[in-house]
């Protein structure tokens, strides 16, 4: 039997094994992180305001990101000539879930907010897998030690509403939340299209805040270049993605889609820019609901980009440090 | 053009039309319900510990209940020869849903005690479709002021938890709140089994809070007379409906399935009987997640035990004011 | 609990509550509307040749277009910096379905016919949701009292069929239909593509009727002016939407995909020129089908459009009254 | 290349290959049918009053039907240690679907019609696929020129309307109208229960047509003899199966489910005992909506019992030839 | 912050957090395995003869598990009042899974059989997830080295086929390998029934080595006591469960469905009783497809049906330690 | 009845019948086709890393293609103004499926191979039906005893690995066995692109052996007439399409998705020009998983595809034959 797999090392193919975020290893005990990047799942959907189903967002992402993610030591893409992510230079951990308190928002967000502050506390990136898009203010908070920051924001809605009926921590405030920080210097909102997507109070409170706000169409009458050229240069990035941000057609499985959004390329190129312009030091993706995404492709698109987004900023990092 | 359909009346098929319960008129003035039920959606899913979805509940059993309500005038059953709920003397209104504030637990109950007791104090018997079991806390709180009650529970777990992490308001936790209440004379549990449906220090409380207590198992060996005969006759019953009570086989569409639940007639001929034994004054029936329902099988249930259940009730109403 | 919910107004989440089109009242007696816009679901499917289940489409609609319509006096677009549909300027009715005799084509169609004329009566512009593109024919039907319209058809398929086995009021014969009535001046078909669109005789029929049928690449190498500028000026346009012109990247749901169809910016601008050129006196909205749209991005689509289109034409119709 | 399976047969798993009804040859030209069971789809669903999709019943059963036929010369089942089906010694075809006529029920109902006689007048036993049961009315009719016939019928539903709005040739009304037939003796209806089976007077005046109903509750208190005793031995049988006679749990995928239905044995020993006590000379079955049965156990009972009940037929023949 | 859940504890919900079997620990390291059981997944299924996806079984399983194992000290069972499996007396690992190689059955096995063999070389009871039903060739061959053990098998199907097309280890094979292994020394098969469960020469087979075989009513006859008593008491026994042995109803999501299956306390009642006759040493559940399984209710029986097992395997091993 | 349908002819409608492509006729004797083009089924899918199903692809696809094609004497397109496919010139069969051997991946390939042989020893264009990638590798090595070809492969993989584990016949390998071959002279590889389509040293292999490489972005800036400037004129073509070449938008059902894919038309036009420029010999089509295809969108892509493509064929060799 001296030939079996076990011996000779695993073909560990997408569909076998535990699933974690790209495979990495688990370290769930957030004081022991020793990592370049700690992937966070906050499990939380009682900010949404329509459907449900986010709380599985990231088991649905780490599943999805299975796919993208065997056998070699990096990811090569041709089109760049690059070896992304080489397993030796880039640490992952994957940090599992915070704790989640049914009923109770408070206490679901306060220890969000803690468990990023123990990551950044260890020196690693947070990368957070909602959940709806109210985890951000607890996420966001968490980096009120850091240097401040200016939040480059993907999502077909403003997210920019004060107060409702009493609700100031739901799926529809984070980023006035974050407008209210001190270490949030500015805000730029790309993909805000529609009805539905913010009334005009909203709206001109976040441009009063300082927020630069592009719908779709703004950004596709810009051009990739053109929009990065409306996110100031040389700036800490903390990126926020709501999933909403993309069309339906790739990311139907939301609570609350919002046609006319925008496609792969499109979000993929603005984040290579803006790896290279600046230094990006906290990711969250927000909204995927799995139980709305029969065919799996909302879920590979989270965990496409996120893989993708992951390689631009530490290649960027690289080159940083070794001028061609 | 004088033939057609608007002037000689409509045939009204199921798929026709509005969705409210049973194809009843909406009275969404609580002040002004002039009717024997008032069925009233309480679309609340912060309570769940599992998958939500719940809060579509209301929606998915109103578009089911179409399908056993049309073209005539009331509801006949071969089995007992009786016409059940002529619309001549029984009135159903749908009363709509509570108002839900997302994110805020207390602000939902508070909304849904609200609710119900306008509904009672409109002399109607409220008949409410959640939402998780977390809606059963309000509602029953809502009879205060009433004649006090027996709570008969159908449900695969005891729901019986006094208080983890603070939480005291979510959907393992009503019935131990009604055990509280002064307006709540007993309480008998039927259909709880296996493992998860309760821990020994919770049932050890239930039984010690008088509670009678019946697996699946348990109800088939007593048989449905036997079974009534532990509910103590000529009480007012307040019915709690889990819709996890009943077998995954044929109410899959709910967050928590547990195997080994109720059948349709095991549940029907109980609520048969008690509607003969006693008054029923109040109903909810909880944890319908449509989308967890592919088939619609669940939301049918739903709807078909609830059109049967107050088919019973009224008939037993009717039959003990005329003799036969 | 002088605090509560229903004393100080309601949030109004987009799952509570009733499912009408974007929550608007309902007036089911036809008579008594007094309204801009009724909404009239036509849930007729007996005309489709492969997938049915349009019969839902009204139902699927409705729920979808809750999404869209919540908490605010009117629609804000940050785009065009414009507050559409305000609550005081523009009055919907949400006006039930027709009644549909289910094996009789001839009798759903006369109380289809019969339901848009009392609309029409009433002073309302009628919004038809299908039920499959058969039901184009007797809603057009009923403008025969009317100035003349011109048609402007968004559809995969030509629809242009004469008869086939005695069939002549199906789902592929529609525009004929429409063709032969004396009150509509002319039509223009965009989105008409692909094999399986149209034979080569309905296609010459259609084109020697005055027909202008533009494929989806037609539309692209035109623009969105130049395609405008293919329908005539000035007119009273009737608009119907098969919901299959659009791609089935966004509108899967729906009995007949075919694919290269319109994305939603083309289809969204071309209507708000159209608005803005002439007047729309009617609208009806086909072919989609729920069960096959398990996200409910079809639903969206459906509804996202046609709250936008409203917007448009009474923006419009406002502008020309008040010019800038 | 000698040994490749093409030279030395086939192993045809039920993956494998076209769909026809258990894999047995095709004949779609009716008169020239030489076989002992013709196989008919009937792809008719405009009579259904509420979910539409039994249009791809046939397409359903027959792909579902694989499962159960592969690789043997006839169907072992070692509890009745019976080989049934010996392919030399019961020959089947599958002769395809009766044509449809969107939009014209006569039409449909006429092909129907025909189609039967000419399997009928080929000396073969039809065996019709639905379709919603509406074409039950036009099969059993075909039957005009053979001898009579006692119908046995399995359904949640009594289908004995007479007319409503002009409808007589619903789903609602199939077995009334086999009631008006001559050729027609007589008329078991087993597993009618519950709300929406019937209207009173539709029950009284089936009672008074000579028939007998059983509600599933009825037929267990009965048990296979006691039941099968009800049914006047040595007729000609005619067996018409609405999936809906079975349990939601096992057959969802129909267009009007009710729960309180038969168990797989129930019927299946039923139809054993019927097959001894009788001939069966003609089978629909029908109502199957593949597109509500994600999982496919609905058409997989459809195929199972008719693949059973052959084998019961032909084998109870064969014993009656040849006494043990 | 110091009150935050990380510093008092978690409530650790069944959505949160990495899903392992029972959220029990990972073990992957095969050699430091130091458990009573070990739970190891066999993501094999191409093995089967008609729909694939039984690779996705422990993804399945492990994640429906994670609903009945939270918060508590063991779970406990108020019809037995026993609490099962107390954390501190049950050890349990979860192995991750086998290593596949795609295209190549022989090294799956071999790969299988090599990590079975570990876990028993580490004292502990393997537990496998299937997978398709092929896996039980290698798992039972593991156990040559082991004490003989007597083999019970559920399943609808008898898997005894020798040789087809060279075909010896698919799904049709395992327990003619089994059989034919001299450390199996008996077989008791349950559940098997219906046509294709089985030819008549490999029935035949199966008795001349000795196979007990009892169909579902066989066993309904029986009982479970008549059951029991016609499985050699006192032996060691290997449980093999395939998931088709269930009913259709409740184990929809599996690639060969056959009606007329066990329910739920049928078999949980054997296996307790099992437990109580002798002592189990190794399990293996299989043919769970997730992917044919919407409402999630197969993968919640086979945890709920395992979690059961472990259960009472511990407490009889406790009992027969420490007699009452 | 003289009027019925089965004297006048038979509308036929796309659901209507039994599944084959195109609605063409049958002929699973290889040996006597005596056609232009034979359509094989491979329902292979032991080749995949990550989802199964494909398996399920031919009888997805012949479903989906009986959409495209009723009731005309050849499909007409108004944009080309071309009838294509005139029943009278162009000749399609549908030659069943190869028979597939579960577990053993030689046998399948082997009766692949063979199968592909036969068509062309027939004389007929094989157009295969995967199945996984992995059938290309035996599809076109039956092609050895033909002239050259030059591939054409749309696909999101490079799919050029030479060997993994012992792997040489997965889905991963096929264009690395087909670039061994003498026959294939070059290869043209379409849509390759990001994470996971290909490491460097493959890629590095494919470059050396010939391949020109574009991905999907290169394509779109050289644009439909650039990218046919790449593929060598004039040369004998087979075309490879793996479903996944196209976008997750259009083509959800797969087993390994990838964002950022072609569009419909992209591709179309490419196939329309490669029709021109040269003459295809031979088509595959692989990796639609209808089990991952709710909506139908991914099997109605490739039967359309297909429809158009042979169309463009065989208008191309009329062409050329008959100069305009």
């Amino acid at each position: 039997m001296a030939q079996h797999g076990y011996q000779t090392g695993r073909l560990n193919l997408p569909f076998v094994g535990h699933c974690t975020f790209a495979k990495q290893p688990i370290c769930v005990d957030l004081e022991k992180i020793d990592a370049d990047v700690a992937v966070l799942g906050v499990p939380f959907d009682m900010g949404t305001q329509y459907r449900a189903g986010a709380r599985f967002g990231p088991r649905g992402i780490r599943e999805a990101s299975t796919l993208f993610c065997f056998g070699h030591a990096g990811a090569y893409d041709h089109e760049d000539d690059v070896v992304y992510m080489p397993t030796d230079k880039v640490r992952i951990v994957d940090a599992g879930d915070v704790d989640m308190v049914h009923t109770d928002t408070t206490a679901c967000h306060r220890n969000t907010e803690a468990a990023v502050r123990q990551i950044l506390e260890a020196g690693a990136m947070p990368l957070c897998l909602g959940g709806d898009h109210a985890i951000h203010a607890p996420v966001i908070a968490a980096f009120s030690e850091q240097k401040p920051v200016h939040i480059v924001h993907f999502d077909a809605h403003l997210d920019f509403v004060d107060e409702r009926h009493g609700v100031r921590y739901g799926h529809g405030n984070p980023l006035r939340r974050a407008s209210e920080m001190a270490h949030v210097e500015g805000m730029t909102q790309l993909g805000i299209r529609n009805v539905s997507s913010s009334n005009r109070e909203d709206y001109e409170a976040a441009r009063r805040a300082g927020s630069a706000i592009l719908s779709v169409r703004d950004v596709r009458r810009l051009g990739t270049a053109g929009t990065l050229a409306k996110i100031p240069a040389g700036q800490r990035y903390y990126v926020t993605i709501d999933i909403d941000g993309f069309d339906p057609s790739i990311a139907p499985g939301t609570g609350t889609p919002s046609h006319g959004g925008f496609l792969y390329y499109e979000v993929l190129e603005i984040l290579q820019g803006l790896a290279r312009q600046g230094d990006v030091v906290g990711i969250d993706l927000v909204e995927v609901a799995p139980h709305y995404d029969p065919t799996g492709i909302t879920c590979f698109l989270a965990a496409q980009i996120l893989m993708n987004f992951l390689g631009f900023i530490f290649q960027a990092r690289y080159e940083r440090k070794v001028p061609a």
